[in-house]
């Protein structure tokens, strides 16, 4: 049985053929319409995101399948105490497959490695978002026409924001990829994520500026700058404007741009852009929607059931994880495990030896 | 591809072919058990509302098709700062057919000019509530055999309560009605609502007692006098009986006489009144799903779907809108909009030009 | 129509036809899988439950059905103050049957008598929660093979728990059943339940100590012993580790002894006993999920619709019930009735005459 809890848990090659499986579903939906008769969806929502929760069960519905769950944690078990791997070993004997979402760091993994069910990951806390970024790769491909050979910006956001990183992750594997990073110098990306760009000897330029760059980028990924990340609000105010795209920004965008946001957004892209054929951000969702499809006709497939869990695992280790998000630190009975990079294996924060 | 924001949106020929549609659905089940296959309704209730909801989704599947949505807007994107506007393009992507209940006035509206799919106004805030005059019409029509030459009486608050407003609208379409206005002084009749009347040439008399035209009411249309509505509190306690139901009260009304109520009471009709044959009110509520389901069937229609929009416009306006809870004053660029007769088009306030 | 309010509702006989029934549903799935095309169940969740409610959806989902419903009051119209039996009847109106828990104790009843619709009692505050006795009967006839002749061990909360009480009221009719009561002092079972045994002439043990006779328990049924029942907290620190269930407190026990629990757990049982083949209460959560599915089969059956309804009733008594949490205190015109015990036919407290 197979899970995703990360996007790198699929092969390129896996991936590819999630892309593919896709497109067959957009193209043929009579085809796809009664594969899942008889068959149930748990979303497992212990903090609430009506997008994601909703483009789900949007996707078990239109397989022919069913949904139940829960929106939010106040109105589960977890409000009595109950731990994350319980809930998830009594769904499992009430539905064939688990989306979660969870506010905790590796709480998915902690309910994978109990789980009677494949599980996907529907994000826990700011670790991972797979299905995100699985939409993120099938809306360049389906705007682009490839995944390599492409130059992103990213906007906004590049420290905290999980979409970002992920994005990176799962684009370096693809040849002729380079990224502009766009952010104010509070945001830009962290070391580490550099580091990924470095060791992958992948190209990319820093800038201050949104437009700097602006006429040779094949996606521009946008993010939210918030407020709440600023030392001071006069930092803030001093930088906001620049990360808001208008159409004036727009001008010297090639015709071919397309323009990504993770959504629900506020004020970054003006809906002056909505209109602009470049702006990919509604059809963006409705991509997840197709990429979640075929994620569930891939994971409950006879073949790939009977695969073995690929899941994180690492030795014992005598302590805390530091992260205090980290759902060891909040989960009864689950002890730290440590991976061959000294990281806890759930959250992979660094574990001090 | 047309909507359903306010009652009058539809003509009287589109209202009988709607009450005729869901008398045929209440007679023949089996036939539209499948019609909806494969399709969704999204039920957005972005303020709770159970009996609206559950309606909504029972008439959906009671069609065959399914439903997906949100029950109040903590457990939705609104909560991270999202615009209607773009919950409802997202959810566009999700589902066929949208119906909502927002709190702000206008908000159906916004949502319906940015919408893929057509959306039903499930309430926004005291504005309209359209369909819950189509369960009054059908309740009416179904229990008296016509909507003409019918005297109503319209009973409790009728200066803030909408579905009065709603239904006064919708039957002075038709000939030979007219009303009994029964209410204490403070929730009188508001005097634009009064217009509507003369205007049309109605025949209607104001008065204070529930019993006084008792015998010669066709319709009782009971409502809710809240506390909350008068300048203190011996002033609710003074006449707050004369507007309660009771088996006395009742002594003296037609055996076809037909009670209504929009629901939820609380105590404004006795519990004894239920098991009278003239206690229309829990037929009332049957009656709300079955004109649901019709209105699922209509707007999906090809034919309907193929009609232009028509969408309530106006020319651009150089201030605010003064209502509060108009959608205008609380979404991030929605600019007011004026129409020929002064009013904002969302909220129909009046604007000072 | 016959309605579930309590277990005993149930004869011994429909109790078996029940339990065959889950069997048969278990061997059967297809045959089982389009039996509710076409019906709605309505989950009724004034307070929330995660397990019980999906539980209760899973099961009409894999029937063929579909559920609607809410998760919480504040979703619904008992926050605008409609009563118990007016939202049951107009949901009535939505649905083919109803599974409904509230925290007050008679509600279900008090539904039931209104409903055009059966009603299933999914948890009346403390009263009774008679499906979750249901899951237990059929997991103790799955693991032992019989209900008769079995040695049952209770621990734990044996005062307030009404999971236990409901099993002995159950167990108690099957022959050669005994218990061993093990508890805390301030944990004991009250006089009322040890009056139901020693009526009924059943043989019980009192004891403090988990172990003392664990090598002759057939079943071990444990709940939660929680600190806010303790006078202080020393009293709770001195007990609480003997009512945890360890692998090394489960040395001496047979092979062939079952371990349930209503669930949700905190730490009463350590997840280090989860993999023991002993462990039924994943199991049982499964074993709930069928008892409800015959009980949904059951209660539609033209046969069994057709039955009257067997509602407790009582002579009307002149005061109030003197339990906070009856139904009757809280309800708008809903007297409280008294029966030949002279108690509260909603909450069966006793009531001074």
């Amino acid at each position: 049985m197979r899970h995703l809890l990360d996007v790198c848990d699929l092969s390129v090659k896996e991936l590819d053929e999630l892309i593919a499986l896709a497109e067959d579903i957009a193209a043929n939906k009579q085809k796809y319409a009664h594969i899942m008769d008889g068959k149930k969806l748990a979303a497992l929502f212990f903090e609430p995101s009506t997008r994601t929760r909703l483009s789900f069960e949007a996707a078990m519905l239109e397989l022919g399948g069913q949904t139940l769950g829960f929106s939010e944690a106040s109105s589960s078990s977890a409000a009595k105490g109950e731990c994350v791997r319980d809930t998830i070993r009594v769904v499992g004997g009430y539905a064939d497959i688990i989306a979660m979402r969870h506010p905790l760091e590796g709480a998915a993994l902690s309910a994978a490695m109990k789980s009677y069910v494949p599980i996907i990951n529907a994000g826990d806390g700011g670790h991972c978002h797979p299905t995100q970024t699985l939409a993120d790769l099938l809306t360049i491909h389906r705007e682009e026409g490839r995944l390599d050979h492409l130059k992103i910006g990213l906007c906004g956001d590049l420290l905290y924001g999980r979409t970002v990183h992920s994005l990176i992750n799962a684009m370096i594997r693809y040849e002729g990829v380079s990224f502009v990073l766009i952010s104010p110098r509070e945001l830009e990306l962290p070391p580490y994520a550099l580091d990924v760009l470095k060791r992958a000897g992948v190209n990319y330029v820093v800038t201050r500026s949104l437009e700097e760059f602006m006429s040779e980028l094949d996606v521009l990924y946008m993010t939210r700058v918030q407020r709440e990340r600023f030392s001071s609000i006069e930092e803030y105010e001093k930088v906001k404007d620049c990360y808001i795209l208008t159409p004036e920004k727009l001008l010297s965008a090639k015709p071919t741009m397309r323009i990504l946001h993770p959504l629900p957004r506020v004020n970054e892209i003006s809906q002056l852009v909505d209109d602009d054929k470049r702006a990919a951000y509604f059809r963006q969702t409705v991509n997840g929607k197709l990429m979640r499809m075929a994620l569930l006709v891939y994971l409950l497939r006879d073949d790939v059931r009977s695969q073995p869990a690929r899941l994180a695992s690492g030795k014992s280790y005598d302590g805390k994880c530091q992260n205090p998000k980290c759902i060891t630190n909040n989960e009864r009975e689950l002890p730290v495990l440590v991976n061959e990079q000294g990281r806890c294996i759930y959250c992979e924060h660094e574990l001090k030896m």
